[in-house]
Protein backbone atom coordinates (compact mmCIF):
# COMPACT_ATOMS: atom_id res chain seq x y z
CA UNK A 1 0.00 0.00 0.00
CA UNK A 2 1.28 3.67 -1.10
CA UNK A 3 1.57 5.48 1.57
CA UNK A 4 1.21 9.68 2.09
CA UNK A 5 3.16 11.51 4.56
CA UNK A 6 0.32 14.17 5.13
CA UNK A 7 -3.29 13.76 5.64
CA UNK A 8 -5.03 12.85 2.85
CA UNK A 9 -8.82 12.95 2.72
CA UNK A 10 -11.85 12.50 0.76
CA UNK A 11 -15.77 13.56 0.43
CA UNK A 12 -18.42 11.13 -0.45
CA UNK A 13 -21.23 12.16 -2.99
CA UNK A 14 -24.17 10.21 -2.65
CA UNK A 15 -26.79 10.52 -5.60
CA UNK A 16 -29.93 9.60 -5.46
CA UNK A 17 -33.56 10.30 -4.91
CA UNK A 18 -34.71 6.75 -2.86
CA UNK A 19 -32.14 8.23 -0.32
CA UNK A 20 -33.49 11.60 -0.03
CA UNK A 21 -36.87 10.41 0.24
CA UNK A 22 -36.40 8.15 3.09
CA UNK A 23 -37.38 4.88 1.36
CA UNK A 24 -33.61 3.64 0.87
CA UNK A 25 -31.12 3.38 4.20
CA UNK A 26 -28.05 4.36 2.59
CA UNK A 27 -25.17 2.02 4.13
CA UNK A 28 -22.68 2.70 1.90
CA UNK A 29 -21.18 5.98 3.48
CA UNK A 30 -20.27 3.32 6.28
CA UNK A 31 -18.61 1.03 4.01
CA UNK A 32 -16.87 3.29 2.17
CA UNK A 33 -15.64 5.29 5.54
CA UNK A 34 -14.34 2.38 7.56
CA UNK A 35 -12.40 0.71 4.09
CA UNK A 36 -10.99 4.37 3.30
CA UNK A 37 -10.10 4.72 7.37
CA UNK A 38 -7.57 1.91 7.00
CA UNK A 39 -6.57 3.24 3.90
CA UNK A 40 -5.18 6.61 5.88
CA UNK A 41 -8.12 7.97 4.25
CA UNK A 42 -10.37 10.36 6.37
CA UNK A 43 -13.78 11.06 5.43
CA UNK A 44 -14.43 14.76 6.22
CA UNK A 45 -18.12 15.74 3.78
CA UNK A 46 -20.64 14.03 2.51
CA UNK A 47 -23.30 15.33 0.31
CA UNK A 48 -26.52 13.67 -0.65
CA UNK A 49 -27.73 14.88 -3.72
CA UNK A 50 -31.14 13.92 -5.72
CA UNK A 51 -30.68 12.22 -9.78
CA UNK A 52 -30.25 15.93 -11.03
CA UNK A 53 -27.74 16.59 -13.50
CA UNK A 54 -27.07 20.48 -12.67
CA UNK A 55 -26.75 19.20 -8.76
CA UNK A 56 -24.51 16.25 -9.71
CA UNK A 57 -22.57 18.68 -12.19
CA UNK A 58 -22.11 21.27 -8.82
CA UNK A 59 -21.01 19.11 -6.52
CA UNK A 60 -18.59 17.31 -8.15
CA UNK A 61 -17.16 20.28 -9.65
CA UNK A 62 -16.94 22.10 -5.91
CA UNK A 63 -15.63 19.04 -4.16
CA UNK A 64 -12.74 17.42 -6.44
CA UNK A 65 -11.03 20.94 -6.25
CA UNK A 66 -11.01 20.82 -2.11
CA UNK A 67 -10.87 17.05 -1.24
CA UNK A 68 -7.91 14.26 -2.03
CA UNK A 69 -10.32 12.08 -3.48
CA UNK A 70 -13.84 11.95 -4.53
CA UNK A 71 -16.12 9.08 -4.37
CA UNK A 72 -19.87 8.85 -6.08
CA UNK A 73 -22.42 6.13 -5.21
CA UNK A 74 -25.44 5.40 -7.25
CA UNK A 75 -27.03 6.36 -10.99
CA UNK A 76 -24.37 4.27 -13.05
CA UNK A 77 -27.05 1.30 -13.86
CA UNK A 78 -29.05 1.61 -17.65
CA UNK A 79 -31.88 3.02 -17.12
CA UNK A 80 -33.31 6.62 -17.64
CA UNK A 81 -32.63 8.04 -14.02
CA UNK A 82 -28.83 6.67 -14.18
CA UNK A 83 -27.80 9.62 -14.97
CA UNK A 84 -23.83 9.88 -12.58
CA UNK A 85 -21.75 8.77 -16.34
CA UNK A 86 -23.17 11.64 -18.37
CA UNK A 87 -23.29 13.93 -15.34
CA UNK A 88 -19.49 13.24 -14.90
CA UNK A 89 -18.63 13.83 -18.46
CA UNK A 90 -20.29 17.06 -18.40
CA UNK A 91 -18.61 18.17 -14.99
CA UNK A 92 -15.05 17.50 -16.62
CA UNK A 93 -15.97 18.73 -20.20
CA UNK A 94 -15.41 15.03 -21.63
CA UNK A 95 -16.78 13.31 -24.15
CA UNK A 96 -19.68 10.69 -23.20
CA UNK A 97 -20.13 7.46 -25.20
CA UNK A 98 -19.25 3.84 -25.75
CA UNK A 99 -16.17 3.23 -23.49
CA UNK A 100 -14.00 0.63 -25.56
CA UNK A 101 -12.42 -1.51 -22.78
CA UNK A 102 -16.08 -0.97 -20.81
CA UNK A 103 -17.54 -2.71 -23.66
CA UNK A 104 -15.30 -5.66 -24.55
CA UNK A 105 -15.36 -6.42 -20.74
CA UNK A 106 -19.32 -6.35 -20.57
CA UNK A 107 -19.72 -8.33 -23.93
CA UNK A 108 -17.24 -10.64 -22.60
CA UNK A 109 -19.48 -11.25 -19.63
CA UNK A 110 -23.02 -11.88 -20.44
CA UNK A 111 -22.01 -13.44 -24.66
CA UNK A 112 -22.86 -12.02 -26.87
CA UNK A 113 -26.15 -13.47 -27.18
CA UNK A 114 -27.30 -11.97 -23.66
CA UNK A 115 -25.43 -8.65 -24.52
CA UNK A 116 -28.34 -6.61 -24.95
CA UNK A 117 -29.10 -2.83 -26.30
CA UNK A 118 -30.36 -2.18 -22.40
CA UNK A 119 -26.63 -4.02 -21.11
CA UNK A 120 -24.72 -2.20 -23.81
CA UNK A 121 -26.16 1.08 -21.82
CA UNK A 122 -23.74 -0.06 -18.88
CA UNK A 123 -20.72 0.56 -21.51
CA UNK A 124 -21.62 4.33 -21.99
CA UNK A 125 -19.20 6.32 -19.54
CA UNK A 126 -16.73 8.89 -20.20
CA UNK A 127 -15.05 7.90 -22.74
CA UNK A 128 -11.27 8.35 -21.24
CA UNK A 129 -11.92 7.03 -17.65
CA UNK A 130 -10.18 4.56 -16.06
CA UNK A 131 -12.48 1.17 -14.89
CA UNK A 132 -12.87 0.13 -11.95
CA UNK A 133 -13.40 -3.81 -12.12
CA UNK A 134 -16.95 -5.38 -10.53
CA UNK A 135 -16.32 -9.13 -9.84
CA UNK A 136 -20.01 -9.47 -8.43
CA UNK A 137 -21.54 -8.22 -11.73
CA UNK A 138 -19.71 -7.35 -14.67
CA UNK A 139 -21.02 -3.87 -15.21
CA UNK A 140 -18.12 -1.00 -14.51
CA UNK A 141 -17.63 1.83 -12.56
CA UNK A 142 -14.59 4.06 -13.39
CA UNK A 143 -12.26 7.07 -12.59
CA UNK A 144 -11.71 10.69 -13.94
CA UNK A 145 -8.81 12.17 -12.08
CA UNK A 146 -9.96 11.71 -8.46
CA UNK A 147 -13.49 10.90 -8.81
CA UNK A 148 -14.31 7.42 -8.22
CA UNK A 149 -17.60 6.36 -9.74
CA UNK A 150 -18.95 3.34 -8.20
CA UNK A 151 -22.69 1.64 -8.07
CA UNK A 152 -25.40 2.16 -5.34
CA UNK A 153 -26.07 -1.33 -4.64
CA UNK A 154 -24.34 -2.21 -1.13
CA UNK A 155 -22.92 -6.00 -1.74
CA UNK A 156 -21.85 -4.85 -5.62
CA UNK A 157 -19.79 -1.72 -4.30
CA UNK A 158 -18.32 -3.15 -1.25
CA UNK A 159 -16.62 -6.10 -4.16
CA UNK A 160 -15.08 -3.52 -5.98
CA UNK A 161 -13.64 -1.78 -2.98
CA UNK A 162 -10.53 -4.84 -2.91
CA UNK A 163 -9.51 -3.69 -6.79
CA UNK A 164 -9.17 0.00 -5.36
CA UNK A 165 -6.69 -0.57 -2.81
CA UNK A 166 -3.73 0.05 -4.93
CA UNK A 167 -5.34 2.87 -6.54
CA UNK A 168 -5.28 4.89 -3.24
CA UNK A 169 -2.36 6.44 -1.39
CA UNK A 170 -3.41 7.10 2.02
CA UNK A 171 -1.52 9.28 4.56
CA UNK A 172 -1.50 8.22 8.72
CA UNK A 173 -3.84 5.91 9.51
CA UNK A 174 -6.36 7.10 12.60
CA UNK A 175 -7.10 4.76 15.33
CA UNK A 176 -9.72 4.64 17.50
CA UNK A 177 -10.31 3.61 21.04
CA UNK A 178 -13.94 3.25 22.55
CA UNK A 179 -14.84 3.41 26.12
CA UNK A 180 -18.35 3.26 26.90
CA UNK A 181 -19.59 3.99 30.66
CA UNK A 182 -22.42 3.88 32.65
CA UNK A 183 -23.35 7.53 32.66
CA UNK A 184 -24.61 10.51 31.23
CA UNK A 185 -22.59 13.38 29.27
CA UNK A 186 -23.20 16.01 32.39
CA UNK A 187 -21.08 14.28 34.62
CA UNK A 188 -18.13 14.14 32.24
CA UNK A 189 -18.43 17.34 30.55
CA UNK A 190 -16.13 19.07 32.31
CA UNK A 191 -13.51 16.47 32.91
CA UNK A 192 -13.74 15.68 29.32
CA UNK A 193 -12.97 18.96 28.31
CA UNK A 194 -9.95 19.62 30.45
CA UNK A 195 -8.31 16.28 28.77
CA UNK A 196 -9.62 17.48 25.34
CA UNK A 197 -7.83 20.99 26.26
CA UNK A 198 -4.59 19.63 27.38
CA UNK A 199 -4.69 16.78 23.87
CA UNK A 200 -5.08 19.21 20.99
CA UNK A 201 -4.04 16.56 18.45
CA UNK A 202 -6.19 14.05 19.63
CA UNK A 203 -9.77 14.17 18.96
CA UNK A 204 -12.04 13.00 21.99
CA UNK A 205 -15.56 12.78 21.06
CA UNK A 206 -18.98 11.80 23.56
CA UNK A 207 -21.74 10.05 22.62
CA UNK A 208 -24.64 9.23 24.39
CA UNK A 209 -26.62 6.01 23.86
CA UNK A 210 -29.81 4.97 25.27
CA UNK A 211 -29.82 0.95 24.02
CA UNK A 212 -32.05 -1.88 25.37
CA UNK A 213 -33.19 0.18 28.34
CA UNK A 214 -29.56 0.96 29.20
CA UNK A 215 -27.85 4.80 29.64
CA UNK A 216 -24.67 5.70 28.73
CA UNK A 217 -22.07 7.71 26.87
CA UNK A 218 -19.32 6.01 24.06
CA UNK A 219 -16.13 8.31 24.72
CA UNK A 220 -14.40 7.91 21.84
CA UNK A 221 -10.64 8.83 21.05
CA UNK A 222 -9.26 9.34 17.79
CA UNK A 223 -5.65 10.24 16.67
CA UNK A 224 -2.96 8.77 14.30
CA UNK A 225 -0.74 8.49 17.24
CA UNK A 226 -1.05 5.45 19.17
CA UNK A 227 0.69 6.84 22.05
CA UNK A 228 -1.50 9.85 22.23
CA UNK A 229 -4.56 7.55 22.20
CA UNK A 230 -2.91 5.68 25.17
CA UNK A 231 -2.03 8.59 27.07
CA UNK A 232 -6.10 10.00 26.89
CA UNK A 233 -7.31 6.91 27.59
CA UNK A 234 -5.37 6.15 30.95
CA UNK A 235 -6.51 10.59 31.95
CA UNK A 236 -9.88 9.45 30.85
CA UNK A 237 -9.95 5.91 33.20
CA UNK A 238 -8.61 8.24 36.10
CA UNK A 239 -11.71 9.92 36.50
CA UNK A 240 -14.16 6.93 35.29
CA UNK A 241 -12.53 5.62 38.77
CA UNK A 242 -12.35 8.77 41.04
CA UNK A 243 -15.89 9.32 39.97
CA UNK A 244 -16.99 5.90 40.35
CA UNK A 245 -18.50 5.19 37.15
CA UNK A 246 -18.81 1.71 35.64
CA UNK A 247 -17.02 0.76 32.26
CA UNK A 248 -19.63 -0.71 30.50
CA UNK A 249 -17.32 -2.05 27.56
CA UNK A 250 -14.09 -0.88 26.11
CA UNK A 251 -13.14 -1.96 22.60
CA UNK B 1 -51.92 21.36 9.25
CA UNK B 2 -51.04 24.33 7.39
CA UNK B 3 -50.75 23.72 3.42
CA UNK B 4 -48.80 26.13 1.11
CA UNK B 5 -50.07 25.78 -2.04
CA UNK B 6 -46.86 25.45 -3.70
CA UNK B 7 -43.63 22.71 -3.22
CA UNK B 8 -41.89 22.87 -0.28
CA UNK B 9 -38.28 21.73 0.30
CA UNK B 10 -35.98 21.31 2.98
CA UNK B 11 -32.26 20.64 3.28
CA UNK B 12 -30.76 18.28 6.09
CA UNK B 13 -27.27 19.28 7.75
CA UNK B 14 -25.85 15.72 10.00
CA UNK B 15 -23.47 17.40 12.49
CA UNK B 16 -21.17 14.74 13.55
CA UNK B 17 -17.76 13.17 13.26
CA UNK B 18 -18.88 9.65 14.61
CA UNK B 19 -21.27 9.18 11.31
CA UNK B 20 -18.43 10.48 8.51
CA UNK B 21 -15.76 8.09 10.11
CA UNK B 22 -18.71 5.15 10.11
CA UNK B 23 -18.53 4.79 13.43
CA UNK B 24 -22.62 5.43 13.83
CA UNK B 25 -25.10 4.69 11.18
CA UNK B 26 -27.25 7.39 10.82
CA UNK B 27 -30.92 6.45 10.68
CA UNK B 28 -31.95 10.36 11.48
CA UNK B 29 -32.21 11.35 7.89
CA UNK B 30 -34.56 8.42 7.07
CA UNK B 31 -36.82 9.72 10.16
CA UNK B 32 -37.07 12.97 9.23
CA UNK B 33 -37.44 12.36 5.04
CA UNK B 34 -40.52 10.33 6.30
CA UNK B 35 -41.94 12.68 8.88
CA UNK B 36 -41.31 15.83 5.96
CA UNK B 37 -42.79 13.98 3.43
CA UNK B 38 -46.14 13.28 5.60
CA UNK B 39 -45.93 17.12 5.78
CA UNK B 40 -45.70 18.00 2.05
CA UNK B 41 -41.98 19.06 2.14
CA UNK B 42 -39.24 17.18 0.27
CA UNK B 43 -35.49 17.16 1.26
CA UNK B 44 -33.83 17.54 -1.89
CA UNK B 45 -30.64 18.22 -0.03
CA UNK B 46 -28.43 16.18 2.88
CA UNK B 47 -24.75 17.38 3.94
CA UNK B 48 -22.56 15.52 6.89
CA UNK B 49 -20.54 17.40 8.28
CA UNK B 50 -17.97 17.51 10.88
CA UNK B 51 -17.89 18.95 14.84
CA UNK B 52 -15.79 21.68 12.84
CA UNK B 53 -17.36 25.23 13.92
CA UNK B 54 -16.00 26.58 10.18
CA UNK B 55 -17.77 23.76 8.34
CA UNK B 56 -20.79 24.16 10.18
CA UNK B 57 -21.47 28.11 9.60
CA UNK B 58 -20.79 27.49 6.17
CA UNK B 59 -23.17 25.14 5.19
CA UNK B 60 -25.73 26.60 7.70
CA UNK B 61 -25.05 30.27 5.89
CA UNK B 62 -25.60 28.60 2.19
CA UNK B 63 -28.23 26.11 2.78
CA UNK B 64 -30.96 28.23 4.81
CA UNK B 65 -31.20 30.69 1.68
CA UNK B 66 -31.69 28.44 -0.93
CA UNK B 67 -33.91 25.89 1.30
CA UNK B 68 -37.66 26.74 3.00
CA UNK B 69 -36.54 24.53 5.72
CA UNK B 70 -33.39 23.38 7.17
CA UNK B 71 -32.93 20.88 9.68
CA UNK B 72 -29.55 19.98 11.66
CA UNK B 73 -29.40 16.99 13.65
CA UNK B 74 -26.19 16.57 16.86
CA UNK B 75 -23.97 18.52 18.65
CA UNK B 76 -26.17 20.15 20.96
CA UNK B 77 -25.43 18.12 23.99
CA UNK B 78 -22.95 19.48 27.28
CA UNK B 79 -19.47 18.63 25.83
CA UNK B 80 -16.79 19.82 24.44
CA UNK B 81 -17.26 18.35 20.91
CA UNK B 82 -21.41 19.67 20.96
CA UNK B 83 -21.00 22.91 18.98
CA UNK B 84 -23.57 23.35 17.16
CA UNK B 85 -25.26 26.06 19.21
CA UNK B 86 -22.05 28.12 18.89
CA UNK B 87 -21.91 27.88 15.58
CA UNK B 88 -25.69 28.56 14.77
CA UNK B 89 -25.43 31.86 17.21
CA UNK B 90 -22.45 32.89 14.84
CA UNK B 91 -23.87 31.84 11.30
CA UNK B 92 -26.66 34.19 12.64
CA UNK B 93 -24.82 36.63 14.53
CA UNK B 94 -26.46 36.01 17.19
CA UNK B 95 -25.83 36.50 20.77
CA UNK B 96 -25.04 33.01 22.61
CA UNK B 97 -25.85 32.50 26.17
CA UNK B 98 -28.24 31.19 29.01
CA UNK B 99 -31.95 30.65 27.04
CA UNK B 100 -33.97 31.85 30.14
CA UNK B 101 -36.81 29.47 28.89
CA UNK B 102 -34.81 26.52 28.57
CA UNK B 103 -32.86 27.21 31.86
CA UNK B 104 -36.42 27.32 33.09
CA UNK B 105 -37.38 24.20 32.10
CA UNK B 106 -34.28 22.42 32.89
CA UNK B 107 -34.46 23.54 36.17
CA UNK B 108 -38.06 22.08 36.49
CA UNK B 109 -37.29 18.70 34.74
CA UNK B 110 -34.29 18.22 36.71
CA UNK B 111 -35.29 20.18 40.25
CA UNK B 112 -32.72 22.18 42.28
CA UNK B 113 -30.44 19.51 43.32
CA UNK B 114 -29.83 17.47 40.79
CA UNK B 115 -29.33 20.48 37.94
CA UNK B 116 -25.69 20.66 37.83
CA UNK B 117 -23.31 22.87 36.24
CA UNK B 118 -23.16 20.13 33.77
CA UNK B 119 -26.74 20.50 33.11
CA UNK B 120 -26.89 24.01 33.23
CA UNK B 121 -24.88 24.04 29.34
CA UNK B 122 -27.74 22.29 27.91
CA UNK B 123 -29.35 25.70 28.43
CA UNK B 124 -27.22 27.65 26.58
CA UNK B 125 -27.88 28.55 23.03
CA UNK B 126 -28.75 31.48 20.60
CA UNK B 127 -30.73 33.35 23.56
CA UNK B 128 -33.51 34.98 20.89
CA UNK B 129 -34.23 31.30 19.86
CA UNK B 130 -37.71 29.64 20.07
CA UNK B 131 -37.51 26.07 21.65
CA UNK B 132 -38.59 22.66 20.80
CA UNK B 133 -39.66 20.39 23.17
CA UNK B 134 -38.10 17.09 24.48
CA UNK B 135 -40.79 15.15 25.78
CA UNK B 136 -37.69 12.20 25.84
CA UNK B 137 -34.93 13.57 28.48
CA UNK B 138 -35.51 17.43 29.09
CA UNK B 139 -32.97 19.28 26.86
CA UNK B 140 -34.95 21.19 24.25
CA UNK B 141 -33.93 21.60 20.56
CA UNK B 142 -34.37 25.42 18.93
CA UNK B 143 -35.52 26.82 16.16
CA UNK B 144 -33.49 30.12 14.65
CA UNK B 145 -35.68 31.37 11.85
CA UNK B 146 -35.97 28.44 9.00
CA UNK B 147 -33.21 26.32 10.50
CA UNK B 148 -34.46 23.64 13.32
CA UNK B 149 -31.69 22.07 15.69
CA UNK B 150 -32.51 18.66 16.95
CA UNK B 151 -30.13 16.19 19.14
CA UNK B 152 -28.22 13.36 17.33
CA UNK B 153 -29.51 10.62 19.39
CA UNK B 154 -32.53 9.10 17.05
CA UNK B 155 -35.15 7.67 19.73
CA UNK B 156 -35.32 11.37 21.33
CA UNK B 157 -35.05 12.93 18.02
CA UNK B 158 -38.12 11.20 16.96
CA UNK B 159 -39.74 11.87 19.97
CA UNK B 160 -39.41 15.88 19.38
CA UNK B 161 -40.61 16.06 15.96
CA UNK B 162 -44.33 15.40 16.72
CA UNK B 163 -44.05 19.24 18.60
CA UNK B 164 -43.62 20.18 15.04
CA UNK B 165 -45.74 19.42 13.35
CA UNK B 166 -47.52 22.69 13.63
CA UNK B 167 -45.02 24.50 12.96
CA UNK B 168 -43.86 23.30 9.25
CA UNK B 169 -46.22 24.77 6.83
CA UNK B 170 -45.70 21.91 3.88
CA UNK B 171 -46.70 22.01 0.53
CA UNK B 172 -48.44 19.20 -1.67
CA UNK B 173 -47.84 15.86 -0.21
CA UNK B 174 -45.65 13.76 -2.47
CA UNK B 175 -47.58 9.91 -2.95
CA UNK B 176 -45.03 6.90 -4.10
CA UNK B 177 -46.21 3.35 -5.24
CA UNK B 178 -43.36 0.59 -5.57
CA UNK B 179 -43.93 -2.23 -7.91
CA UNK B 180 -41.22 -4.73 -6.92
CA UNK B 181 -40.49 -7.65 -10.35
CA UNK B 182 -38.04 -10.11 -11.15
CA UNK B 183 -35.89 -9.09 -13.83
CA UNK B 184 -32.73 -6.92 -14.07
CA UNK B 185 -32.61 -3.40 -15.22
CA UNK B 186 -30.93 -3.76 -18.51
CA UNK B 187 -34.80 -5.74 -19.67
CA UNK B 188 -36.64 -2.98 -18.90
CA UNK B 189 -34.80 0.56 -19.55
CA UNK B 190 -36.09 1.25 -22.63
CA UNK B 191 -40.08 1.01 -21.74
CA UNK B 192 -39.34 2.45 -18.02
CA UNK B 193 -37.85 5.20 -20.05
CA UNK B 194 -40.98 6.00 -22.84
CA UNK B 195 -43.56 6.25 -19.60
CA UNK B 196 -41.42 8.44 -18.18
CA UNK B 197 -40.55 10.51 -21.47
CA UNK B 198 -44.44 11.15 -21.47
CA UNK B 199 -45.37 11.92 -18.34
CA UNK B 200 -42.69 14.58 -16.79
CA UNK B 201 -44.04 15.21 -14.13
CA UNK B 202 -44.26 11.85 -12.58
CA UNK B 203 -40.47 10.80 -11.08
CA UNK B 204 -40.02 7.34 -12.29
CA UNK B 205 -37.06 5.69 -10.15
CA UNK B 206 -35.23 2.37 -11.01
CA UNK B 207 -33.95 0.61 -7.99
CA UNK B 208 -32.14 -2.96 -8.69
CA UNK B 209 -31.90 -5.29 -5.74
CA UNK B 210 -30.03 -8.42 -4.31
CA UNK B 211 -31.69 -10.09 -1.37
CA UNK B 212 -32.15 -12.89 0.29
CA UNK B 213 -30.86 -14.48 -2.95
CA UNK B 214 -33.51 -12.87 -4.94
CA UNK B 215 -32.56 -10.40 -7.58
CA UNK B 216 -35.26 -8.12 -8.61
CA UNK B 217 -36.20 -4.46 -9.31
CA UNK B 218 -38.43 -1.99 -7.27
CA UNK B 219 -40.05 0.86 -9.41
CA UNK B 220 -41.06 3.88 -7.88
CA UNK B 221 -43.38 6.14 -8.81
CA UNK B 222 -43.73 9.27 -7.18
CA UNK B 223 -46.01 12.19 -7.89
CA UNK B 224 -47.91 14.92 -5.53
CA UNK B 225 -51.01 13.72 -8.12
CA UNK B 226 -52.41 10.07 -7.14
CA UNK B 227 -54.25 9.90 -10.85
CA UNK B 228 -50.71 10.48 -12.39
CA UNK B 229 -49.81 6.96 -9.89
CA UNK B 230 -52.35 5.85 -11.15
CA UNK B 231 -51.86 6.02 -15.03
CA UNK B 232 -47.99 5.39 -14.46
CA UNK B 233 -48.09 2.19 -12.79
CA UNK B 234 -50.91 0.72 -15.26
CA UNK B 235 -48.68 1.73 -18.17
CA UNK B 236 -45.56 0.29 -16.35
CA UNK B 237 -48.15 -3.10 -15.72
CA UNK B 238 -49.03 -3.04 -19.08
CA UNK B 239 -45.03 -4.00 -20.19
CA UNK B 240 -44.34 -6.28 -17.06
CA UNK B 241 -47.43 -8.35 -18.51
CA UNK B 242 -46.07 -8.15 -22.03
CA UNK B 243 -42.68 -8.92 -21.34
CA UNK B 244 -43.85 -12.11 -18.61
CA UNK B 245 -41.80 -10.31 -15.78
CA UNK B 246 -43.76 -11.45 -12.69
CA UNK B 247 -44.43 -9.56 -9.81
CA UNK B 248 -42.71 -10.06 -6.61
CA UNK B 249 -44.36 -7.23 -4.22
CA UNK B 250 -46.78 -3.78 -4.28
CA UNK B 251 -46.82 -1.22 -2.20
Amino acid sequence: MKKANKKVNAAIIIIGNEILSGRTQDINLMNLSKWLNELGVKVEEVRIVPDNETAIIHTVNFLRKRFNYIFTTGGIGPTHDDITSKSIAKAFNLKHGTHKEAYKLLKNYYGNKRFTIGRKKMAKMPTKASLILNPSSGAPGFIVDNVYCLPGVPSILKSMLGGLNNKIIGGKKIFSNTISIKTVESEIESSLEKIQKKNKNTEIGSYPFFKNGKIGVSIVIRSSEINMINKCSEEIKKFIKRKNIKILERN
